[in-house]
């Protein structure tokens, strides 16, 4: 019996794999990996010159990503029948062999193998090793400690209400807004809403080739990547500032 | 002109740090960690076997802990000065050394070393290393993803009001409770009266050997450590639950 093995890539820099994440990248014999259909795919990206030469790679495309209105059924049930199939796959070929399934962060941060490991779950042995995620990587690109102190971090996603989003804005000391792309123009109103425009750092492709960090009132809204962060960094308690 | 690398340990296993930051503490001549007076040090624990054996180590032991008052201005003081007096000697040695800090979970969320980067900052080249954050090892080892699809995800430190605490925790959908301690009364309170007590984590030494994790509803408050994480998971967005 083999088991099923996630590894948690980190934010993009290969260097930033945890010494077990790439020790079984390196040994596995059977990899795979989520990407868009006819991409490379930022997962397989991250390993390359990594893996060994008689791997066999598994990608796994999903069979939507913005086509279709995000929570619309049809979205839902075409996504279900992607992991369940791919559960099946994996757990069949778990009867035999490891697998490696490489997520990029965190797995169980907003991580998509999490739809594999519910339906997986108590058929297959799981194993999950942590990756420093997409958030972490961004903040470390600005440089400037996120969170001090008492600082209360929220983490929001740009999928949600404008509403919904000022109000966590307003009453949290530092943010991070994730899935922005062509949520940015409500989450940059927002934030001008709360009052926190000025404070705004946009992160693109945070710790990989082609970084690039900003402040957001200063930035062009054109072509932001789905996947480009926003953060606002805590100001809490310092021994410094309190004399 | 030698340099000051900050490297990011990870949640507590030596397994979990980056391969980046492994390299770095194995080909240190120099390095420095923060740790309570009279203790061996959790960060220097993380590296116990890794150092090369002809490294100068400089432990950087806190001048108070918990014996004061969170907060008094005899507190910040004794804090700065420890600080200020670290960051001239650590100057001083980067005139002809490289050195490495060490730092537990990321060096930029919540970290001790943020204290000297900006006393540093500007006289000597900084270099920070990410890491897998602390939190991220608690909920990897309740084996639970922490966030789906929308979730609002709000990291919340136990030394706050008990209202503050409250208020957050029935606007987030998960929730990250670190710095409980002597405050886990309070914190068990504000989620007891969130209606969220029932789903809560208790996570001791998470990742680290004698790692505990048990629901907090069960347990018995006596001797809760003080890095000790409280989590309420998210329940967000899944394809499986929506058709």
């Amino acid at each position: 019996m083999g088991k099923i093995i996630c590894t948690g890539l980190g934010p993009g820099d290969p260097d930033l794999i945890s010494v077990r994440s790439d020790r079984l990248i390196r040994a596995a014999r059977h990899v795979a990996y989520f990407r868009k259909a006819g991409r490379p795919g930022q997962a397989r990206r991250i390993v390359e010159g990594m893996l060994a030469a008689d791997v066999t790679e598994y990608p796994m495309e999903y069979p939507v990503t913005t086509e279709l209105p995000f929570g619309c059924p049809e979205y839902n049930q075409l996504l279900a029948s992607f992991y369940d199939d791919w559960a099946e796959r994996l757990a069949d070929l778990a009867a035999t062999h490891d697998i490696v399934v490489l997520c990029e962060g965190d797995p169980l941060f907003y991580g998509s193998f999490m739809h594999l490991q519910t339906r997986l779950q108590g058929r297959v042995e799981i194993e999950i090793v942590p990756g420093i995620n997409g958030m972490t990587g961004c903040w470390n690109a600005t440089g400037i400690p996120i969170t001090w102190g008492d600082d209360v971090l929220s983490v929001l996603m740009g999928t949600l209400p404008e509403d919904d989003l000022l109000r966590h804005m307003q009453s949290a000391d530092a943010l991070v807004v994730m899935k922005t792309g062509r949520n940015l123009p409500k989450v940059r109103r927002a934030l001008q809403r709360a009052g926190r425009l000025e404070d705004a750092w946009l992160v693109e492709r945070g710790t990989m080739p082609g970084q690039r960090v900003t402040r957001l009132a200063e930035t062009e809204i054109g072509d932001c990547p789905y996947f480009a962060t926003i953060l606002v960094h805590g100001q809490g308690r310092r021994p410094e500032l309190e004399e």
